[in-house]
C-alpha cells in the first residue's frame, strides 16, 4: 500500500521529536517534510540523538511546499502560529492535526483565555481529538484539536462517571506533570538544580488547562464547577492526574471504568494504583478508582508527550486516514 | 546553664540520626544516650556521614539505664514498641517525646487503626505536639504525642480556615511525600529503579494519617468529612500538602494565613506558592493559599523528616523543659 | 517468512523483560516459550507495563519444553545456572545466546574468577558475541556468549587504537553504569534515598569484568595493563565508559574511530563528547575521543541492558540465524 | 568578644548563599554587608529560602563603602569582576578571601589560561588557601585565593603520595561534578531535561582546573603531567574525584593517607568507598585509597559549594583572623 506523505511543522520540540520518532516506523505515514522557523538544517542537527537514525532535511516551514507533497500535516507550534499555518495548510487541501490550543476550545471560550481567534472559519469544523470520546467525528475530520496533556489525562479519568456524580459538588483536579511539558524554553523555572529534589504548585486555579477541561466534560454530561491545580514533578515525562468527585450513590468504580472503556486498546484499567513508569514510552492511560461512602478518587496515569500530545495526534490521523487506529503506536513502556 | 541530658530510643533509623543531628548541636540539650535494638556499636558505625563528628556509644535501649542518667528520652520507634518503652521511662520519672503513633489518637480511634492500646494510663495525658495549636499544653506535658508527617503539613495548611469553612463540603487532600518518609526499610517499592522517573498513589483513602487528621481538625472546629490521598514522590526529603475546601464567605485567603500565624516563628506564609526545596533541612512550614469563588486552595511544605518528625520532637522538648522554642532548631535549608 | 520460535529462560529480570519488549516485535523470531524459576503466571504479572501488550504465559522453566517447540533459547540468568541450562539446551539442538558471564572467558580466567566450570565441553566452542570483532564467528556458533555490559562499551571504545597503543603504560578505565545494572535484587545499596543525590566507586579494581575487558583486549592486540574502577551513577539506565591511553604517535583520533567502525551500523562516532540520553533505549554505541600530546582520551555511552545486554543479544541471535542484522533492534532513543 | 565584621560581595550566586548561611550562624563574624552588582533588595528576595532567618538589606557592591566597616571581604564574583574588587578592597585596607580563579595560579599560567591579569601587585603576595598545604601562610595573608572545586578535592586525593609516585607516568583525573557547580547560569546545558537521567563528559582534558591541579601539585614535589577530565553528575551538589596514579613501591595506601592527614580534622580517610552523601552539607574532604600491583586508585568527595567553595573560604578567613580553624564551619552532611 502506498504510504501517506506526511509533515510536520515545528519538528525542533519536543513534541516534534516524538512525532518523528513515531513517523520514521509508521506503516502507512511518510514523514516527508520537516519544517521550523529557521530551517537549513539536518533533522540530526536538531536531534542528535537522531543521527544514522533519519537524514531528511529541516526546511523553514512552507504552506505551500507541504501541500505538494503532503496529505497531511502536524502542526508543533505555540498557538497563534499554529492557527496561521492550519488555514492556509486547509485552504490547500491539506489535511491537519493541530497539537496546540487553537482549535480545542469554542470561540467564547478562546477569546476569554488565548486571545483574538484568527480562523473561525475552520474552527467550527474543528473535532477535538479524543478518540475515545469521539472517534467516529475524528475520522470525518479535516481539522483535528488534538487536546492538551492536562485535558486528556483528567478528561478520560472523570468522564466514565457522569452518569452518577452529584451535579452540586465541585470536582477537583490535582494534576502533576514531568518537566518536558514545559517545553524547550530555558528559565529559571527548568534549571536542573530547581526542579531537582524539588516539587511545587503553578498556576494554581488559573491554568488555561482547567477551561479546556470543563468545556469539553460540559459537553460528556458533566458541567459541576471544576477547580484544577498543575504541580511540577522532579521528572522528565510523565503525568498523574488525581481527581476528587462526589456521586449519587453506591458504585463499584472499577467495574464502571472497565465496562467504560471495555473496547478500547489504550485504556487500561489497573486494580491497585496508577504509575507512570508503566505508561511511559507509550499512547495508554492507565486509570484506577477507588470509592469510599459517596466519594471517588480516580487517578490517571500518560506519558504526556505522547498520550498527552505526539501519539495521540498520530491515533488522530490513523482515524481521519482510515488506518488501524493502533497503526505504529507506541505500546511498550520504557520500563525499567 | 547545666544541659538536660536526653536519649534517643531508636537511633538507627531516619528520624534517629535527625534527632541525633540536632541534638549534638543543641545548646540546651546533651545528648547522652543513644540506643537501638542492638546496640554495641558507636554511632559512627550506624551513620558514616557522622565519622569524627560524634562517637558516644550505641547501646541496647534499656529504660533503667535511661532513667539513670536522663531527664527525657525521645522515642523513634516502630508503633506497639513504642508504648512499651513510654510506659516504662515514663513510670521511671523520665519527660517522653514520643514520635511513633501511639500516643495522637484517643483509644477508640487507635484501636480502630492501630490495635489494641498497651498504656490506657499515659494515653488519657498525652498531649498532641503540634506547637501552633497546643503550647500551652505541650509546656506542661511529661508525654508530648509527636505528630505524624502529613498530619503536621494537613493541619497547619487547614486549621487557620475553620471560621469560614462550609460545614458540610468534604474536604480533600492530595499529598505528596519523599522516599525518607518510609523508613530504612527494603521493599521492592524503595528500589531504586522503581522510585526514579516515577510517582505514585498508595493508600489512597485508606492512609492511618487521615483518622489522625480529622481527630485533631475536629478538636479544632472543623469536623468536616476528611479524604486523604498520599502520593511518593521521586526525591529523598520534603512533603507537600495540596488541600481543597469550599467556603461560606469572600475571604482573604494570604491574610487569614498571616492573622493566624503572626506570632509563629516557624510558619512562613508564602505570597506565590511553596516548593519543598524552601523548607528542606529546616523545621518552617511554608503556606500558601488562593481563592477562586468559594473554594480555596492551600497548599504546604515541609521536610518531612524535621518538621515532620524529628526537629518538631525537639521543638516539643524544648517547651517542655522551658527553653526558647527555637532552641537548635535548623532554620536554614539545604538550598541549592 | 516462517518466524522462529525462540524462548527466554529468565524472563522475571531487567535483561528478561528487555527481551521480550525487542521479541514481541521481532520480524523474524517469535516468542514462544518465558520461563522463571517459578513459573505459574502472566507476563504481564511479572512486567504490569506489559498488561494488553503481551500475554503468554510463563512456565516454570524447561530445557525439554524448550526443545520441542523452539530453535533458540536466550539465557537471562544468574552465572552457573545458565551453563547448566545452556549445557542441555545444546544438546538437545537449541542453539543459545547466553547473557551470564559463563562462556565470556577462557576455562582458566572464568575458574580464577568465577569457580569450577560445569561445561567445559561447550565452552571450547562458545563465541564471544560482540558483532563488531566477531561477526563472521557469531553467525557460525550454536552458543554464544553475550558480553557483559562494561566489555561491550570499554572494547568498543580501546580496541580501534591497537596499532598506535604504548604496551608498556597501562591503561585506565573509569566506567559508570545506573543502577539497573545491578539487577532487581534489593539490598541497602539500590535503596532510593542511598542513592539518589550520590555517586560512589564500588569493587575498585577488582570487579570481575576488568579481566573479560583484558583478555578480549589481549585477543585483539592490546595487552596492556587494565586497571578498571566502576561508579554507580543515580540514574535508571545508561553506562558511560572513560578510557586513558598513550599512544606512540601523533593521531587524528576521530579519524581512528571513523575509519575502524566505517561499515557499522551501531557505532556512532560523535565529534564533541558522549552522552548516555543519546543511546538509551537503543542498540547504539557512541563514541568521542580527544588526543593531547600522547594521552588518548576515549569515551563511550550504551544502554546497559540494551547494547550492554539485551539488545545485542538479540543482534547475536539475528547473525546467528542468517536475518539482517537490525531486524527487530531498538535504534530511537528515549529521548527527550 | 567582640565579633569581625565580614562582606560578601557577590551575594546572588551559590557560593553567595552558601556564604550568607556560614556567616549567619558563624561565633565571630558578623555579616554585616552583603552586595550584588545590581542591589536594592532584601537577602530573602534573592534567596526566599532565607524569609524570616535573615534579612539585611542587599547593597549595589561597593568597595569604599565596605571599607568603612567591615575588616574582611569574600568575593564570590566572576574572575576578572574578582580582582578588580580586591585590588581596591586590598588597598582600603580590606583582608580579602576570593573565590574567583584570580589569584590562584602564577602571572604566566593565569595569563596563559585566563588572559591578562589586572593587579599584578597583590598576585605576588597572594596564598592559595587550601589549609592542609598552606596552614601557616594563610594565617599571616591578607589575600588569600580559594581553591578551585576540582583542584580541591584532586589535590587533597593526591598530594599524600608524593613521595611514591613514579615521575614518568602521567596522573589520570576523571572527575564528576553536580550541577550546582556551573552556577546560576541558565543555557540548555542545565535545563532539568537535558541533565536528568543523563551523564557526560565536558571540556575533556582541557579544563582550566587542570593547570590549577598541576601548578599547586608540582609546588608539592608532584611535576607529572596531568590529565583531566571532568564529567557531570545529574545531582545538585557533591564532587567525586577519581585518580589514578603509578608508585615505585609497594605502599599501604591507607596508611599513606591517614599519616598524612593525622591531625586534620576536615579529612577522613574511608575505609571502603567514598561516597557524595557523606559529605554533602559539610566542609569535610573523605578520601578512599587502594593498590593494585604498582597503581594506586585514590578516590576524595567533597561537598563542591562547601569544601569546594563557601566553606573552605570561611576556614580561610578563620585562619586569617587566628579564630579557631572549625568556628561556624558545617560538619553534619545532609543525609539521609
Amino acid at each position: 500500500m502506498k504510504k501517506i506523505n506526511a509533515a510536520i511543522v515545528g519538528a525542533s520540540g519536543y513534541t516534534g521529536i516524538e512525532l518523528i520518532k513515531i513517523l520514521i516506523n509508521h506503516p502507512n505515514f511518510n514523514l516527508s517534510y520537516a519544517g521550523t522557523s529557521e530551517g537549513g538544517v539536518k533533522i540530526s542537527d536538531l536531534h542528535p540523538s537522531l543521527l544514522h537514525v533519519v537524514d531528511i532535511d529541516v526546511k523553514k516551514s512552507d504552506a505551500r511546499e507541504i501541500a505538494k507533497t503532503c496529505e497531511l500535516a502536524f502542526l508543533a507550534l505555540p498557538h497563534k502560529t499554529a492557527m496561521e499555518f492550519a488555514k492556509e495548510l486547509l485552504n490547500l487541501g491539506v489535511k491537519v492535526v493541530d497539537l496546540s490550543a487553537d482549535y480545542r476550545l469554542s470561540l467564547e471560550n478562546y477569546e476569554k483565555h488565548y486571545g483574538v481567534h484568527l480562523d473561525k472559519e475552520h474552527l467550527k469544523n474543528a473535532v477535538y481529538g479524543l478518540p475515545e470520546l469521539n472517534r467516529e467525528k475524528i475520522k470525518k475530520a479535516s481539522l483535528v484539536a488534538n487536546p492538551g496533556c492536562y485535558p486528556t489525562a483528567s478528561i478520560l479519568a472523570i468522564a466514565p462517571f457522569a452518569p452518577y456524580i452529584k451535579k452540586e459538588t465541585p470536582i477537583f483536579i490535582d494534576a502533576k506533570s514531568g518537566v518536558s511539558g514545559r517545553g524547550k524554553k530555558i528559565t529559571e523555572s527548568e534549571h536542573f538544580v530547581n526542579v531537582n529534589e524539588n516539587f511545587l504548585t503553578y498556576n494554581a486555579l488559573k491554568h488555561r488547562h482547567e477551561p479546556e477541561i470543563a468545556e469539553i466534560l460540559t459537553l460528556h454530561g458533566i458541567a459541576n464547577n471544576i477547580h484544577f491545580v498543575p504541580h511540577l514533578l522532579p521528572i522528565t515525562r510523565g503525568m498523574l492526574v488525581s481527581a476528587y468527585i462526589q456521586v449519587n450513590t453506591e458504585i463499584d468504580a472499577f467495574k464502571v471504568l472497565t465496562s467504560f472503556y471495555k473496547d478500547e486498546q489504550f485504556v487500561r484499567i489497573r486494580e491497585n494504583t496508577v504509575s507512570l513508569k508503566l505508561t511511559a514510552g507509550t499512547n495508554f492511560c492507565d486509570i484506577f478508582a477507588i470509592q469510599k461512602d459517596d466519594i471517588v478518587f480516580v487517578s490517571s496515569s500518560i506519558d504526556n508527550l505522547l498520550r498527552g500530545a505526539s501519539a495521540q495526534a498520530v491515533v488522530n490521523a490513523n482515524l481521519m486516514f482510515g488506518f488501524e487506529e493502533s497503526a505504529g503506536i507506541p505500546k511498550v513502556s520504557y520500563v525499567p
